[in-house]
C-alpha cells in the first residue's frame, strides 16, 4: 500500500458519500497538476456523473497532463453515463493512481488495462481503505444479495435491557446519534415484529441537520403489524413487511391500504436466505438489521450476515433474566461459533463502538452460500 | 501534568513491579544528574528498602546536586524501614520530581513538607499514571478493604459459554496469558463454589517465565469444596474459604486437615461487605473475582468493586440459554445501573481487553459505603 494525501482526500470525498450513491459505488476523485489540486468530485447519486467526470470538469484546462487519484477503477462500459475511461484519456491525464480494482469480475481491470493501452501510466494502490467503502457494493454485486449489519447496544455486561424490559437509554447521545447516521447510509433497515409490537419505533434517520431514511421492512410472518403503529403512521419513508404463506389475507389488504408493501414468500416461515434474494431483487444493496435477540439470532444461525456494530455502555445492570443480543438456540460449542475480526474500535462519546467482519467475509468471497459456510470455520 | 522522560521511566519500573510489593505500594525512582540517569531503582518487596533508597545507592555520590524522579511522595515517617526524606536530604540531591502525593491522609504532603523545609525544589507532577499505579493501595489505605476487579472473558454478544456449557476457550492464548499476568499482581483471586464443582480450576498463576502465585478464596457457603479438588490438592498457593455460620463442623475439619484455611462468617449467608473485610483484616489489598454470573452479580449487586476488566472474543456463539457475565436480579431500570469509565482498550492477540473503573472510585472516595451509594447516580 502507498500512502497519499491525495489518494486520502478522495477517499474522504468517497466516505462522505457513502450510502447515497446506490446501486452504484461511492467514489471520490482528486486531479493534482504540479502538486496542486485543480479539480475534485465524488460520485453524488445513481444516474449523474462518476466522480472522475465532476473532478476533470473542475479541472477544466488543468487537466492536461495532471494526475488524477480515484478510489476505484474508472469505468470503461457505457451504463446510464459514458465510460469514464474515455473521458480521462480526452481530458489528457498522463498519470491515474487507482484505490482499488472493479470488484464486478465481469469487468475488473478492464478500465486499467484500456488506460495503459491509451498510454496513460496506471499506478494501483490496493489501498485497504478503498476496499472498504466498496465492501458492501462488492457483496451486493458477488451474492445480488444486501450487505448485512447487525448492529445492537449493550451494558458492559452485554445485557440490551434490564430484567424489566426497561433499555431506555443503553447508550449516550453520541451513539444515539452515530446509530441515525448509519441508519441514513443504509438501503434498507430491518426489524422484528416483536420489536414493532414492543417498542412501536419509527425506524427512520433523525439527523439534527437531515439525513435520507432507509426503506423499512419489518420481519412479520403472519400480518401481526398494527395499522395505527408508528412505523405505519409515519410517511417518511417506505415500508416493507415480509410475512409467511399463510399470513390472512385481510390483514394483507389493511396493511397495503395502511401504506405498506406486503412480500409473502413462499414458505409458511420466513427464511432469511429468501429475504435477501427479496430484498436483492429490489436493489437493497445494504440492510441494517436493528432487532431483538430472535431475529439476530436467525441471521447469526443462517451465517448470513456480514458486519457486526457493538456500542458497549459503560455501565452494569446485571439480572440472569435481562435479555441479551442473540437469542435463539446458539452453537453448541466455542468452535462452532461464528469468527469474526475486529476492524475498528472507537469511542462514541463515552460508549464504545466496535466494528466486526464476519470472518470470511473478505471481498474475495465467492457466493452468500459459500459465506454461510465458511463461516463456521474458525 | 508535566510529561518528562525521566518520571515515564519511574513510572515504568513502578509498574514493573506492581503486585509483588504488597502491603506497600509499587514505586520507581531515577536519580538524574547533569541530564544523565545516575542510579535507578524501584521498591521490590515490603520490609526491603524503598525505591528512592535503591536509587541513590546505585548512584552513589553522583546524587550530589543531581534531580531525584519518584513516582510517590517519599515518606517521612519511619515505618520498617527509616524515612526516606532524610536519605534524599543527606545524599545531596538538590531537586525532587514528585508523581502523586501520599494518598494516605495521615501522612499526605509530609514528605514534600519536610524536604522544602530542608531547602530541597520539590515539583509535583500529580501524573495520571502515577495515580492510576497506586489506586488499589490508595483503596486500602482509605478502606482497609481490597481493591476488587471482576474479571470476565466473553463472547462479542456477551455469553461466557455455550448453551450447552461448553466454554474452551474462548479467548485466545494472548489473552488467557495477561489473565495469568493479572492474576500475579494481585495478592487474592476469589471464585464461588459453583465454579469449583463445574470447572475444577487450579487458580493459579501459570506464566512461562514464573509468577507469583495469589491467594485462592472460595466463596462456599456451606462447605462443599471437595478434598480432592485441584484447587486443593495443588500446594503452589494458600486456599481460604469462606463459610456462612451454619456450615458443618465436620467439614471444616476435613478441608483444614486438607491444607485449608476456613474462615467463618457470622451469618448464615456469605456476606460481601463482611468478606472484604476479613479479607483487609489479613492485609489483601487486591482482590482478583474470577467467578460465575451469580458471584459476579453478589459484587455487582453490593456495589463492592473497584474494576471491571472485559476479554471480548471476537466470536458470536448465540443462544437464550447461553449463561453471561452477571446473573442475580439485577437492577430494574437503566438509570439504576452501576456506571463505569472506560479507561483503556486494547487488543490482547485478537481478542480485546476493556478496563473499566467503577464511576466513584476516584482516590479520593472516602470509604467503600460511601463508593456503594455513589455509584448508583450515573
Amino acid at each position: 500500500m502507498t500512502t497519499d494525501r491525495f489518494m486520502e482526500m478522495a477517499l474522504d470525498l468517497a466516505e462522505g458519500v457513502a450510502g447515497q450513491t446506490s446501486p452504484n459505488p461511492p467514489v471520490g476523485a482528486v486531479v493534482v497538476n504540479g502538486g496542486r489540486i485543480v479539480g475534485t468530485g465524488a460520485h453524488l447519486r445513481a444516474g449523474g456523473p462518476h466522480a472522475e467526470v465532476h473532478a476533470l470538469a473542475e479541472a477544466g484546462e488543468f487537466a492536461r497532463d495532471a494526475d488524477l487519484y480515484v478510489t476505484l477503477e474508472p469505468c470503461s462500459h457505457t451504463g446510464k453515463t459514458p465510460p469514464c475511461t474515455e473521458a480521462v484519456i480526452r481530458a489528457g491525464i498522463r498519470r491515474v493512481f487507482v484505490g482499488t480494482r472493479d470488484p464486478n469480475p465481469a469487468v475488473c481491470s478492464a478500465g486499467i488495462d484500456r488506460l495503459r493501452q491509451a498510454g496513460l501510466e496506471v499506478e494501483l494502490f490496493d489501498h485497504p481503505r478503498a476496499e472498504r467503502i466498496i465492501r458492501p457494493f462488492a457483496h451486493f454485486i458477488r451474492t445480488s444479495t444486501p450487505y448485512v449489519t447487525i448492529k445492537t447496544a449493550v451494558t458492559a455486561d452485554g445485557k440490551t435491557a434490564a430484567h424489566t424490559g426497561h433499555s431506555r437509554w443503553i447508550t449516550g447521545p453520541a451513539a444515539r446519534e452515530d446509530v441515525h447516521h448509519l441508519r441514513s447510509r443504509h438501503d434498507a433497515i430491518l426489524t422484528g415484529i416483536g420489536t414493532i409490537l414492543q417498542d412501536n419505533p419509527l425506524l427512520t434517520s433523525r439527523l439534527p441537520r437531515g439525513g435520507k431514511h432507509p426503506i423499512r421492512v419489518i420481519l412479520d410472518t403472519r400480518l401481526r403489524t398494527p395499522v395505527q403503529s408508528n412505523i405505519l403512521t409515519n410517511k417518511e419513508a417506505p415500508v416493507w413487511i415480509i410475512c409467511g404463506s399463510e399470513a390472512p389475507s385481510d390483514r394483507e389488504h389493511a396493511l397495503t391500504q395502511a401504506g405498506a408493501t406486503v412480500l409473502r414468500q413462499a414458505t409458511p416461515d420466513l427464511r432469511i436466505a429468501d429475504l435477501l434474494l427479496q430484498l436483492g431483487e429490489r436493489q437493497i444493496q445494504t440492510l441494517l438489521v436493528e432487532a431483538g435477540g430472535e431475529v439476530n439470532a436467525s441471521f447469526l444461525e443462517s451465517g448470513h450476515f456480514n458486519q457486526f456494530i457493538l456500542y458497549i455502555a459503560p455501565k452494569l445492570i446485571g439480572g440472569i433474566d435481562a435479555p441479551t443480543a442473540f437469542g435463539g438456540n446458539g452453537f453448541p460449542a466455542m468452535e462452532q461459533a461464528i469468527g469474526l475480526t475486529f476492524d475498528q474500535v472507537e469511542f462514541a462519546g463515552k460508549d464504545l463502538k466496535i466494528t466486526a467482519i464476519k470472518e470470511g467475509t473478505a471481498c474475495s468471497q465467492g457466493s452468500s452460500k459459500k459465506l454461510a459456510t465458511s463461516a463456521r470455520s474458525i
